[in-house]
């Protein structure tokens, strides 16, 4: 179906608004973006983003738009996880079958190339500018330096919330009766540090891995980017006994580093200057519907469905958004009020479950890793899926490799984990782990479950 | 501990602002009360009010601060249902043991009561004067005539949140980080009706008795008023067969009143009038943590805690809140940092549990009113502690007549749950339902349980 050129407005100038811009420009339309914030191509990075590991829904997004290609040349592929366990050596494991990886991208370059796309395609950027407030069903908005100052005003015919999630358009949703909101925080922060090239500008750990220093409940991750030097973050409570509170000087964070990250030796003096120039930043589960207003005004990505980075997946479900509301444009033509409710029909189950996926990460993370039953329950799946690699696909090779909705992804966890707390409730399991027993079992639970 | 007085204000000047107000005012404070409406003592009611039902808590409240024998006379004891189920003659079901009820009083006439005691206790009150802002570390409050207006400035020694369910205070709290907050409406909404007087000034109905009239998936209720009126409520979905969006005109809310509730016959004309000048409102279930900024500002009541009002409960939690918040004042003196951190952990479980009771009340109503089995659990129950009154208490009698804490109601309830659906799944349960071999078996269960 053709659509009759709108004039549209989009808040944020991040990764979902400028891909957002990208497509509905090139179906025709007339599109502002918004950011209150300068242009980034022009603005040191901030130094509170994790890096970015695009996967195959990213990818989707970005083919079917036609500049994949282009980003690919920013991105870095890792094609397995490097294991740094106190008192052990160094181990990989792959993520799944040959040639998949997921691919480790500055967030802050991302943008930037995003916004040049954009800009070339005849998107209109409008930096600095911030929108105070919404007039839903006016499709107006409201920009100025100040919340009391003057403001201008400006009319469109649609307006797409991408501003992130403290959505300033999601906000003027919430005050209406009947919509559904909740924010969640967890109690663990995190902070950006960075490991430096070595001299000769070559990476200092394996660059095609996602580096991991697993401790119980707190963690470190290392990601590769294109200069050297890897994006890390640490993971920890904010409050605790070892918690970015009890941090306090300079020599308590070497200490810190020194005791639980022998990999990182050569790189704490610049770890322990980072530690206290970079915020700590909180995370959040934010949740809400509906999503849209009429044919009027639509959010998409965090602004939506922020959820916590612990499966790596929140610009992928962004970008999906796009990837999925472009096939819903292109079914339904002119009819927005459709197009809209279709999107959050569809949208809002696979949201929540990258939701709950996400936090179920960060609780295994931080609390099962040092569980023996646990580990084992993890050999056991993984003997087996190696055995029936099409009978058992893991959670992970879902979420990350496959076009299948996220909501499948859970429901299909679920059901292996109901059989996995059989086979771990088996006595001496311990001792018969491997057998073709419980291979057998396996198998027939897995029949029982598909009936 | 004595207290040093403090400058304090209270934002919202409804039922838990006025009696906050009465109780920080006997302690020696200087207290002011701000509200965006008018004094509700000249103006109508809004017609939008579901009568409420003062219980144990409530009282306790009330007494602790010497007023429950001026609000008794503003007050009507219920001490029984009146079921107006079609087919079937009006049948009665007393709440409790003898001399136990809840109290029906007009929301506009208690607030009115409640304003004029604290204004007689030296509470300045300052109507028609909007908070649009509040600066919380330095307890000072913004008021004017218009969001982008002038404001007035104030400073304060503390301030409270006692602004409802979409409160401003909690408001500026959200935009904290860590701040968790959720807000979910049901698919139900209500509107206010009334059952006029008879000509010679009587009640039509039992004014006695809290009348239900249960539909399934829509229910109508009435509660006396002095006047002999009776303040009337119908819940109903928004949209769908049976729902507010189905009935469009007069003529099809005459026919609705007239198939499904025949004992209001004598009311319909006036029913319908209602109908269509009175507002369908939303019913939303609020939940956030925490309740307090340091020593300086705390939520109480709706901002806090808003639930859906199946229980009775949201007014008499909400002054449950106060009667715990003197206490631990009295234990604590001076240290508002820690009376508040007391408060908030007391109090959150159980305005936790009384969300999650109401809520259930709301399903049971809704979905199970109509199930046979329920019905036959229900009974089971009620012969079980009509013979064990000490120890099968419901869980009605334990939220709504005891001083015990609603969490510890929630858990017994979910034990008694537990016990009933082993009892339910017996085979033939219909027919040996009122055998001994039952009763035993419950009592061991109960036994088992306790353990």
């Amino acid at each position: 179906m053709t659509q009759n050129p709108k004039n549209i407005a989009i808040i944020g100038s991040g990764l979902v608004g400028s891909l957002l811009s990208i497509y509905l420009k090139k179906l025709g339309h007339q599109v502002t973006v918004f950011d209150r914030r300068a242009d980034i191509r022009n603005t040191e990075f901030s130094g509170r983003s994790i890096n970015l590991a695009m996967s195959n829904r990213g990818w989707n997004a970005l083919r079917e738009v036609g500049i994949a290609d282009q980003i690919k040349e920013i991105a870095i592929p890792l094609d397995k996880r490097a294991m740094h366990v106190i008192d052990t050596p160094i181990y990989y494991q792959k993520y799944g079958k040959d040639g998949e990886a997921i691919w480790s991208i500055s967030r802050g370059i991302l943008n930037r190339r995003m916004i040049d796309i954009a800009e070339a395609s005849g998107v209109d950027f409008r930096f600095e500018e911030k929108v105070w407030d919404v007039n839903l069903p006016e499709t107006k908005l409201y920009t100025g330096d100040t919340e009391k100052g003057e403001w201008t005003e400006y009319g469109f015919d649609m307006i797409f919330g991408c501003d992130g999630a403290f959505s300033r358009v999601r906000h003027k949703m919430q005050r209406r009766s009947r919509f559904d909101y909740s924010q969640d925080f967890i109690d663990v922060g995190y902070k950006e540090l960075s490991i430096l090239p070595n001299a000769d500008g070559t990476h200092k750990l394996d660059k095609n891995s996602f580096h991991i220093w697993p401790r119980g409940n707190f963690m470190f991750i290392a990601m590769p980017n294109l200069d050297g030097s890897f994006t890390c973050t640490l993971f920890m409570p904010f409050e605790g006994d070892v918690s970015f509170e009890s941090i306090k000087t300079k020599a308590e964070a070497k200490s810190f580093f020194k005791s639980y990250f022998p990999t990182v030796q050569n790189d704490i003096d610049n770890l322990a200057e980072d530690f206290f120039k970079n915020p700590t930043s909180a995370m959040v589960t934010m949740k809400c519907y509906p999503w849209a207003y009429w044919d009027k005004v639509a959010l998409v990505g965090d602004s939506a469905h922020a959820v916590v980075p612990f499966y790596g997946q929140g610009m992928n479900a962004g970008f999906e958004d796009i990837f999925v509301l472009n096939k819903i444009i292109a079914e339904y033509g002119d009819d927005w009020e459709r197009i809209f409710q279709e999107y959050q029909k569809d949208r809002k189950p696979n949201a929540d479950a990258i939701a709950e996926l996400s936090y179920r990460n960060f609780m295994e993370m931080s609390t099962k890793t040092a569980d023996p039953k646990f580990l084992l329950q993890k050999q056991i799946e993984k003997r087996f899926a190696g055995k029936h690699p099409d009978k058992w696909i893991p959670v992970y090779s879902r979420v990350t490799f496959s076009d299948r909705s996220y909501a499948e992804a859970l429901a299909e966890g679920d059901a292996q984990e109901e059989i996995m707390r059989q086979v771990m409730g088996l006595p001496d399991i311990e001792k018969k782990w491997d057998s073709d027993a419980v291979e057998e079992l396996m198998l027939e639970l897995l029949k029982a479950s598909r009936l």
